[in-house]
């Protein structure tokens, strides 16, 4: 996205253990001296999660005038974020740790991100955005039946409380962890995202897993990118850590 | 919006009494020979309509290597449209004449408008909208409860058909004219549009009306651009124009 908009990229990525290459993120950051540092919360396609207030904090204090922008789709909604001070943009999607209906991508701006905020469309001026919101001039019709579904579920969230939910969404992952331990594998426990379980299965291809899921009902991704052909991803979001024990029976195959 | 895209605008206007210009038109188009041409088929502002097959097919003569872009929202799915060989772009709104909840806009375009097709933005790339539905790319996760809503709305209005849709927008604008004709004036008759009644109150200010609509139940917008503080307008879609003797005993003050 960032190359379309014509920007110059430098891609820095975790180790093979999944842990941040601080020294090398520590000299990119001094040679590049980048507007914009971009990560992710947790990294969807390898299940791993991203220590990111240290990040955040680290990127702060090496370059003072960059830009950060945090990706918390996976992660917003289920595991504790404090990104004031730290961050200048950060995203989410409603479907996933909010556990809202799809179409709805809920933002947090700094000031100093709104200040920084050229529109490269109509729809995504944020300034016209902001006046719409916060002043009632008009911008857009908005999606009503999405925006009061977002409200009753981000209701639904506090009133359960993030602490509450990330406990629900570990222990739905340390009950696959167990309980599929002979048939697959995964991410080192220290660095794994406790919403999105990666699962390599160990004897037979991930298409064969993912067909007997979408058999017994159950919408679970594929690999992608690194993990493309070799994962089925589950995700652990609020409520959908309930069906875990049913979800386990099917990835093993018990009774098929 | 083309503006903000760094577009040289030339704005044509329709004549004092909604008529389409042909004259300064064809000179327009002579002189500035544009890559562009835009123009909408019901004005909701005045509630007017445009004779946008003949306006098409004009500017088609007049211009052929000119793309031509039209505004169907306030149009498609309640009266006749065939821009098949004459517009290259069109697009709409889901909450308007298709009656389903807000949030999408669906979109037709012709081959020559999809080879013109530059991306503005990740979400404005057409080639990906494209990949993604026409060959299961991944693009963006859809709304998926309004692209059903939006299906089923479809549905229905496939079911009805679009002359027998016009006709009840076409009858509840009649019923309108009738009932109110002494206490409020309305565009000429041969432009006005069937969709948009733009109602302009003789003998009180619109913000009575619109309150008094407000207190009854009734959703109504005020004016807009050359119509602002001085009318009332009034969606006659679908299955709106079924509450039209209501509406217009509210509008009246009828028993208030």
């Amino acid at each position: 996205m960032a190359r379309l908009r014509g920007a110059q990229v430098h891609v820095g990525e975790l180790t093979g253990e999944g842990k941040v290459p601080w020294g090398l993120l520590g000299d990119a950051l001094h040679s590049v001296k980048p507007d914009l540092f971009f990560c992710v919360h947790v990294d969807t396609s390898t299940g791993t999660m991203v220590p990111v207030h240290e990040v955040l904090e680290f990127v702060r204090n090496a370059s003072p005038y960059t830009l950060s922008v945090v990706d918390t789709v996976a992660s917003a909604g289920n595991v504790p974020l404090h990104l004031e001070g730290l961050a200048d943009y950060a995203f989410t999607a409603s479907q996933k740790g909010l556990s809202a209906p799809a179409g709805l991508a809920p933002i947090a701006l700094s000031a100093r991100g709104f200040s920084h905020a050229r529109p490269a469309s109509w729809y995504g001026d944020l300034t016209r955005i902001w006046e719409f919101w916060e002043r009632g001039k008009y911008h857009h019709t908005p999606a009503v039946s999405l925006i009061e579904a977002l409200e009753r579920a981000t209701a639904r969230v506090l009133e359960e409380g993030i602490p509450r939910r990330e406990k629900r969404s570990r222990e739905a992952y340390a009950f696959l962890r167990e309980a599929l331990r002979g048939d697959f594998d995964f991410p080192p426990e220290e660095v794994a995202a406790p919403t999105v379980a990666v699962l390599f299965p160990k004897r037979e291809p991930p298409e064969a897993v993912l067909a007997r899921l979408e058999a017994s009902g159950f919408r679970v991704a594929p690999g992608i990118g690194p993990t493309a052909g070799k994962a089925v991803r589950v995700g652990l979001f609020g409520s959908q850590a309930e069906a875990v024990q049913d979800l386990a029976e099917v990835l093993l195959g018990v009774g098929a």
